[in-house]
Formats: C-alpha cells, structure tokens, sequence
C-alpha cells in the first residue's frame, strides 16, 4: 500500500474524522477574536494550542513575538505571536510552505447567530458544523494538521519537506507579518523558509457550494477619501439654503461623475493597459461553475449586472470596480437635521486588476477629480483627494507545476478539474510571500462560497473539511511527484509591500 | 411726565439695569434643556421661576399640563408646563399677546465654550453676556418681565391689557403647544386669549450685529427621505464590485439631479406659482442694512452664491432652497469600510415660500424621483421616497398697525426705521398664533445677528438687553395709540398644523 493509499484510508476512518472534528472544535472554543482588544489574551492561547497541535504531530515550531501596536486609548498593545514552523530538511524533497491563520472575526449570538458562535455546532445529518472560524481560517489549518496527524500516527514519511508560518493579526491588519516574512525570507538557509519551491494558501472558498476551485489572482485596491469644504461651520438650511455654495451638493456631483450604475469607470485612463479578454479567456468563465442563481443566493436579490455570467464573473475577476462606500461629515441618523454640513469626505475605493497600480491610478484618479471638481463653478473648496491605502494586485502563471499538482489532487479527491478562478478582493499576503521568495504561490481552498465567512452563523461542511483534509495531504504528493523546470517560476506580482483590505 | 417717559427713566437707571441683569443670571443658572430627558426637572423648576417672575409683575397665571411624550426608552416622559397669563382686561384697551419660550439647547463647556454656560458671564466693558439660553429665549422674555417691572415698581398703568403664553418644550418639538393654543383659542371671551388684537413674538434675531428689524415672513419646509435598495444584505466590494447595481451609485446619481449647486431646484414645476420680485421688492431688499462682509463672518467663509446682496437676501428670504442633508445607512465614520451598502436612504429638505405647500410639494417631488430613477436603467430598487415632515411658509402685511407700532417702537429707541425682513426658516408657532386667532403676527427681535443661539458661547449684548426692554415696553405705547381699521387684518398663511423644524 502506497503512503498516499495509508493517509486516505486514515482520513476515511470514522474514529479518525470524529477526532478531527473534535480539534475543530476545540479550536473554535478558543475566542481568538483579534479586533477585540479585551479578548487579546484569547488569541495568545489560541495561538499556544495551536503550537501545541504542529508540536504533536511532528513540527519543529518557534513563536515570534511581533512586538506591540497603538491600542485605541493611544496605549501600546501586545500583538499575538506568530508561529513558523518546519518539518523535514530532506534535500531530495521539494519543499511547500503553508500560511494560514488562527485569529477569527468578531461575532456575538445577539447578531443573529443561531448558536453560541464559539461553540462548534455539529450536525451530522445536515453535514454542517457551525461556529466562528469554522471555515475562516480554524477550518483550513486544522486540516493541515488533520493530514500530518495521519502520517504521524501511522509512521508514514512526509512526501515532502514542508514549512510553515501562522499569524494571529489577519483580520486586523496582519500587523508585523510582511515584515516577518521579509526577515525571514532573508535569512535564506539559515532561516524556516529555506528552500522553499512553493507556497499554498488556504485562506479563500470555493466559488459555489459544489465545485472545487484554485485560485491564481487577486485584485488590488486604492482607497480614497475626497474632502469638500466651505462655511466655516455647520450651517441650519433656514438661514442660509440659497445663500451659500453648500459643499454636499458639490460632493455629490463630484461622487456622480466617478462610476455609472453599470460600473464603468468615468475616471479618464482608468482602464489603460488592460487588454480585452482574449476568445480562450472569454471560454475559460464561460466553462466556470457558476450560475444566476448561485449569484442571486449569493447577493440575496435579483441585482447582478448582466444576465451572462462569464460577463459577471470577468466583472469580478479580470476587470476594475468602483465602489462608493459613503459620506462622513453629512447627517447619517434618522434625525431630520436641517444642517448644511461645512465639510464632507467621500469615501470610495477602485478595485484594481493587472497591471493597474495604485499609484498610478492615485494620479489619474486626482487628476480627474481636480478636473471635475473645476468643472462645477463653485465656491466651495476641494481641500484634498487622498489615497489612505493602497494595495498591487496580482496574478501568477496557473499552468505551472504547483498548480499542476493542485489539479490533479483535487481530481482524485472531488473528481472534478477545478475552476481556475481570481479572487475580486485582496489577500496582501500572497504578494508578500510571492515577492520575497519568487516561487509558485497558490490559492487552494477548503470550504464553499456560501460557509458565511465574516458573517453570522459562519460554517464548514463536514464533507468539505474531511474532503480538504485529503485534499491538502494529496497536494503534498502530488508536489513531490511533479517535474519541476530548472528555472523556477516566479510570481508575476507588481511590488511588495501592501496593506490588507 | 408720561408714563412712557417714566417706564425709559426706569429702564436707563443703572440699578434697576443691574438688577435686569441679574434676573437673567438667575435664568440662565436653571439648566432648562427641553432635549435632555435627565433634566427635565430643571425644566419644570424653570417654569416655576418665570411663573413666579410673571407673578411678582402682576401677571395673573397658570400652568398648563401638557401631559406625557413617549421618551426614548418607550417609557413616558412628563412635558414641561407651560404657562398663560394676563394682566388688565380694560376693553377700552387693545390686548397684546405675548409669546416666549423658557427652555434652551443644551451646552457643555467641552464642547467649546469659554467659560460655564450655566453661569451667564457678564463683561460690562465688553458689553457682553455670555450664557446659555442668553440671547433664545430667556433674555427676551426676562425683557418683557423688565418692562412690567418698571411700570409695577412705579404704579404705571399699562397702556394695554396683556396676554402671556410662555412654552418650555419649543428647542424640542414643541411637544403640545399647537393643541393648547387652539384650545385656548376656542374658549374665546372664557380663555386667556380673550380679544386679543395683536401677537407680538421676540425669538428672532437682527440680520446683522448693527440694525433692528422687524420679520413679517417665514419660509416652510418639507423634509424627504429616498430609499434605495438593492441586495439582500451589505456586500464586500472586492467580491461584488462590478458584478452588481450598487444602491449607493444610484442613489448619489439621483441626488446629485435634485439641485444645482447655485440651489436651482431641478424638480419639474418647484418655482411654480412664485412671482418674480417687483422693481419695489428689488428695492426694498437693496436697501436692507446687510453686506457682503456679514454674511462672510456669520458663515464663516467666502462661499456666496452671488456679489449682490439683495439677491442673496431675496435667496434666502423670498425664494425656496433644496439642501441635501446626507445619507443612512452607507459608511459615515472614518474607517475605511470596504462595504456595498445594501440600503441607503437620502435625506433632503426643500424650504417653501408662498405660494408653495408642503403637499404640492410632495407631490412634485415624488413624480420627479421616480422619473430620474426610471432613467437611472438599475436593478436597484426606489423603495420609498416619502416626505417625513412638512410645515407651510408664512407671510403677512406688514405695513398694517401692529408693523407700524413696531416700526416707531423701534425709530424711538434706536433712531432707526427697521428694516422689514423674512426668516429663512421656519417658527410654526408663528403659523399656529396667525390661524388659531386670525390676528396680525410680529417678529420683534431682542438679539443680534451674531449672539450664537444654539451654538457654543451664546451671547446676548447688555445695550440689546436694555435696548430690547425699552422696545417692547415701547412697543405697547405705539400698539396702544394706533388707529386700528374696523375689521382685524388676519395673516395669510395656508393651513394650521406645523412641525417645528
């Protein structure tokens, strides 16, 4: 029997999969929610139960303190540890780092969970298992550890040398990681990310709730804030509606000319460089496992921009957006406030796609609004069109060997071929990765688009997490397997340096 | 010696003026916040002050129970008393009705007073008193007890009887003040306002720091909300920008279609019915005590519509406005949300002037919004376009006895013929008063255009303190020697039934 056919069989073990349950379980027990500043200490543990999981089932591990950060009372706040980790130095074996992470989102059963969000729900009829983290990100590393356990008990030798690096900030800026990883990365032999060949990153869902998917793109972001001002304070709408320029109606204008309902992007240049999909792109979303219906579930209303969803699915995954995300400064309250606000900040953000930049796009975008802001006469003030943040996107070669492997993989667990998919938001980690080791990075995920992820009553499917436990240790395999090209592959992204949106 | 002459020797005498003053101080000590639930008591305790002030006047009064007002918690909360009164009922006399209001916005010295608001601040060489409640209302009606003082301390016969409705909700709603007014109204000879002949009402202010006016016209107000919807909850905008109608960009595309930023109403048919101003008008608005440099330091800044301050008087005074107010329900704080808002709502106000009703109004306004949403060509949603209140603009003759009364009242005390003005905003009490008693209204301002009501280090000049005490006591002369016509001149206004806005 094949170590391959031994890790399978593990994994199909009822015994087995009940104590992978129970792991998830016991993570999500653990209230590693890190926005929550009262709740800091929750994190640390999780982290150290984390370390204590990789520590049984083989890895070598070391916690990295990442210092403090400013809390919100302008005092100095420990940020948790983060965990790297190795198993394995065989120089005959390729070597695959794997991220993840171990904080969650913040949640609260008064929000509309249906059950404590931090007591894993099973229900093994419905095949669900419901609670915060279950898919985002406790699921996905448990997995990890689910595949080294099955080797480790069974004595099985690891296809492949593997390295690891958790962090417990993603969901709250992934404060100190980039830095982290450059370190590291720097240190070349001498460091846990030695040798590396590859990166795999399960950190994102399946586009629909059937298919198997893999990930090669992301978008960017440029955040703006554009601020208007006139009177020198708030004035009452009795005393001076036609009298003054009033500088919410200026914002408006201006917020009108950016985008059209349709999302085309008024801003001049907006789309230079991005080429047209190509026949063989345009047949590649038109193949994608995706449907109206998915997408009205999805949404919850009948709102999607075109009824042809390769065209909604290229709008997402290879085109620019632009968002309005709101005003601050004007009434936003169910008063019935007679103000004439004397300064308002449109908040807005584009997504971005190859080879769009941030800062190239902070030029044009200002160049526009200062042009448009011109064009209305008026004499309220443009004070300022800033960009607060920025991130490249990226885009890598997905016929290369790792995703060769990650294929194949997910055709003996699901057999189905996946969907090669772009993320439309931003996951900066992978750049960071990408950037400071050059090698293959790959999206490759556990659970399904609707698990809620960030929402209430969050979930994983039992068949998703058993299913991403084979499907993970399988990609080890067929890592080891794969021919790799004398030159390695390199990731096409555009800079470093991002921050996480 | 007249009794006029006699009432001004009182007036200008410095211990009595002393005394003027200290009976404000005492005023403005009782924190009389009608918004604040917390000290709805001190409310009350106000009531009973100024009850006691009228008393030791020689007012004959009684409170008024206005019952309960649904709190914030859901529980009921007691509304303030109000007060009526009269003095004299000689039917050789004509009857003056006076009214006021004993309650004030609330103020905290975090918010950017120099000194204790609570505490009136008194700098004789600036001329200044600097409290809460200074110059809306409690100097006002402290000025009308001044006057009686001077004629009671002296046995000064009134040269007319006096009625007295003094309210302490007006900076909140002025929770039950119509219904008592029509009540009391109905009872005719039986009720307190018993013939009256005349309204006179000082809650306004002087158009600048430099010349008393006389206000004969107020404008309305029809207050909106647009609603707009689209998916079933908010969205991420990486994952659904440029696949979906966003409401936000529907919603800011037809609010920026509702006025132009020179406050053109764009809505079909918004100037129907009102005239262009007569050559006379033009006049009369050139000749008003008004320059660029006052409405540059009132609001702040270089922001006017126009050079030409008649129009800018006429913007604010004879025509109506549109502001947009601001937007519910999309991200108004200063993160840097990356969110579709699933729905917004727009708020909006127009303010009416004669011959414009809130009811017409509405209806154009909603015809107009679903036009340009049809237009728009989205799969968003207009859920509701809904006038959430509305109150009718009022204009009177001012040229009749009473506007005469002023006018010399006025020419005494300050050598200066009052212009003739129209409030921007809305005073409903003013509309109430006209409809229930069918009498001539007047605005007789005490403060001037730059004391601040409402805002933070509210002031009221001592020469405005003395100077108003003088006017309305003279003005009592002028109404009591006026010819007046056979048939009382009623105020035009169209309808009862304001909300104070």
């Amino acid at each position: 029997m094949s170590n391959l056919t031994a890790f399978l069989d593990y994994v199909k073990d009822n015994d087995h999969q009940d104590a992978f349950i129970q792991r998830l379980s016991d993570a999500v027990a653990i209230k590693s929610v890190s926005g929550d500043p009262s709740l800091r200490s929750n994190v640390q543990d999780m982290v150290n139960w984390f370390e204590g999981q990789l520590h049984d089932v083989g890895v070598e591990t070391q916690q990295v303190d990442l210092g403090y950060q400013n809390g919100a009372d302008g005092q100095p706040l420990k940020v948790p540890n983060a965990i790297l980790g190795r198993i394995g130095s065989d120089p005959k074996k390729k070597t695959v780092l794997v991220y993840g992470h171990m904080d969650v989102q913040p949640a609260d059963q008064q929000d509309g969970w249906n059950t404590d969000p931090f007591t894993l729900t099973v229900d093994k009829d419905a095949g669900t298992m419901i609670g915060r983290g279950a898919t985002d990100d406790k699921g996905p590393i448990c997995a990890w550890v689910n595949a080294l356990e099955a080797h480790k008990a069974q004595g099985l030798e690891l296809p492949v040398n593997m390295r690891f690096c958790f962090e417990a900030m993603e969901e709250s800026g992934g404060e100190g990681l980039d830095e982290l990883i450059y370190t590291e990365a720097a240190k070349g032999d001498q460091g846990y990310f030695d040798n590396v060949d590859c990166v795999c990153i399960s950190d994102n869902y399946w586009l629909n709730a059937r298919s198997p998917i893999v990930t090669y793109g992301l978008r960017g972001i440029a955040y703006f804030e554009v601020t208007i001002t006139g009177p020198g304070q708030d004035l009452h709408s009795g005393m001076w509606g036609n009298v003054v320029y009033e500088p919410m109606t200026d914002l408006v204008n201006l917020m009108s000319q950016l985008v059209r309902n349709d999302d085309h992007i008024m801003i001049d240049g907006a789309y230079d460089g991005i080429s047209d999909p190509t026949p063989d792109e345009i047949a590649q979303y038109k193949a994608m496992d995706y449907t109206l219906d998915d997408l009205k579930q999805a949404v919850g209303g009948d709102v999607a921009l075109s009824d042809d969803v390769a065209e909604l699915l290229m709008g997402r995954m290879r085109w620019p957006s632009l968002s309005l995300h709101g005003i601050r400064g004007a009434s936003s309250d169910d008063s019935s406030a007679t103000v004439i606000p004397a300064k308002v900040i449109g908040k807005f953000s584009l997504r971005l796609v190859p080879p769009q930049t941030p800062e190239d796009i902070e030029k044009k975008v200002s160049d526009y609004v200062h042009n448009v802001f011109k064009s209305l006469d008026t004499k309220s003030t443009l004070t300022s069109i800033t960009m607060t943040s920025g991130g490249l996107p990226w885009i890598t070669d997905d016929t290369d060997w790792n995703y060769q492997a990650a294929d194949a993989a997910t055709k003996d667990v699901y057999d189905k071929t996946p969907d090669h998919t772009r993320e439309g938001g931003s996951i900066p980690v992978v750049l960071t990765f990408s950037d400071a080791l050059g090698v293959s990075c790959l999206l490759l995920p556990v659970g399904r688009g609707d698990d809620g992820a960030h929402s209430t009553n969050e979930k994983l499917d039992i068949s998703n997490y058993i299913g991403g436990t084979k499907l993970l240790g399988t990609y080890l395999y067929k890592v080891a397997e794969a021919d790799v090209p004398a030159k390695k592959p390199a990731g096409s992204n555009y800079g470093r340096k991002q921050r996480r949106l």
